[in-house]
């Protein structure tokens, strides 16, 4: 089965959507989804971009806000703004990566639900220990994972490795060939992408009589 | 018949293929457009911004130039890159605003032709002189207007309108009722938003039986 990497950002509005379509949207096309959380903060503080482009540009942020809108309206998904904004995904990411294969996309979705659906803080570790619990996980274990030095290596190495690809934004998939798609307005045509070139790559067929 | 507006910069990749789906896509749902064009720059200026994204961040201009490719790809239309980008687009703004109607329209498409499908620098008078002579204007005469105050104005005029309605980025569409759309990505949605709004707005349909 192709596999397709989502690179997401606990902080970002537009991962939030993408998140909740990226699975079943690879799944009616034959396609596995490998979830990537990453520090987009610690990119665009390497690109000298101190805060949320959204913060520091008033109409951008504005209307980020109202399209995120339209698109969680179109979804049926609830919107409602976490304060501060961006939230400090820090804390989320490091226990993604503590959670492995499909349980990290569940712990993921139900982060994004609650930050942007409820307005929840996610760097409160109640809110994580509700969400794991909910899940069925064993809160403290899992807390305790994403304290410790493997989380902390595995998402510093993600963020490295997001930067050396040249991700400056989430969400971001990439195809097994390389290419990168920007956005949750990208997601459709970035899995199509992986479904055709998957094909190209396949065995020859024999010839058709 | 219900407009929406097209606001549009020359220097703008995106613009390229907004520009020449525009008015095809609107004449599908019975909309009209019009076209808006203003710099830009000016509005990015006074948002502290003084060089082209693309170019401060070279990881999303790379990103850009192959999604824009991709979209080209996709609509069958050339595209080769101006030298230098961004363009400086304030003849070609100015002489858009000696024109009107369907005659700024068809100008503006020619002029993204040029410098995205042939890599033509559009700041050179001669440049767009043969647009306009191929569009059947006289050059001179249009070229003298461009540079006249009242163009001048117009142009100014419009970037100020653009800047007061929150507008950061091109293209940006605005229908009837004031909902902003951003990006050649959200064309479709915007005026299919204007069809929908002005059938709310329309005549009340009596009983039906």
């Amino acid at each position: 089965m192709p596999t397709v990497q989502f690179w997401y950002e606990f902080a970002s509005t537009y991962s939030y959507p993408a998140a909740v379509r990226v699975e079943p949207q690879a799944r009616l096309r034959g396609l596995a989804i490998v979830w990537r959380p990453f520090l987009l903060g610690a990119i665009l503080g390497q690109m000298g971009v101190t805060d949320s482009p959204f913060n520091i540009y008033p109409a951008k942020g504005r209307y980020m806000w109202r399209d995120v809108a339209r698109i969680c309206d179109g979804l049926g998904l609830p919107l409602n703004r976490p304060d501060p904004f961006p939230q400090r995904s820090l804390l989320a990411a490091r226990t993604a990566w503590a959670l492995a294969g499909q349980a990290r996309g569940a712990f993921s979705r139900a982060v994004f639900a609650a930050e942007f659906g409820h307005g929840l803080p996610i760097d409160q570790p109640d809110v994580l220990a509700a969400i794991l619990a909910e899940l069925g996980h064993a809160p403290e274990a899992v807390l305790a994972a994403a304290g410790a030095p493997a989380a902390k290596a595995r998402l510093r190495e993600a963020t490295a490795e997001a930067a050396g690809l040249g991700i400056f934004g989430a969400p971001t998939l990439i195809t097994a060939d390389g290419e990168m798609f920007w956005g949750n307005d990208r997601l459709e045509q970035a899995l199509d992408w992986a479904v055709l070139r998957a094909q190209d790559r396949g065995p020859t067929p024999g010839p058709t009589d």
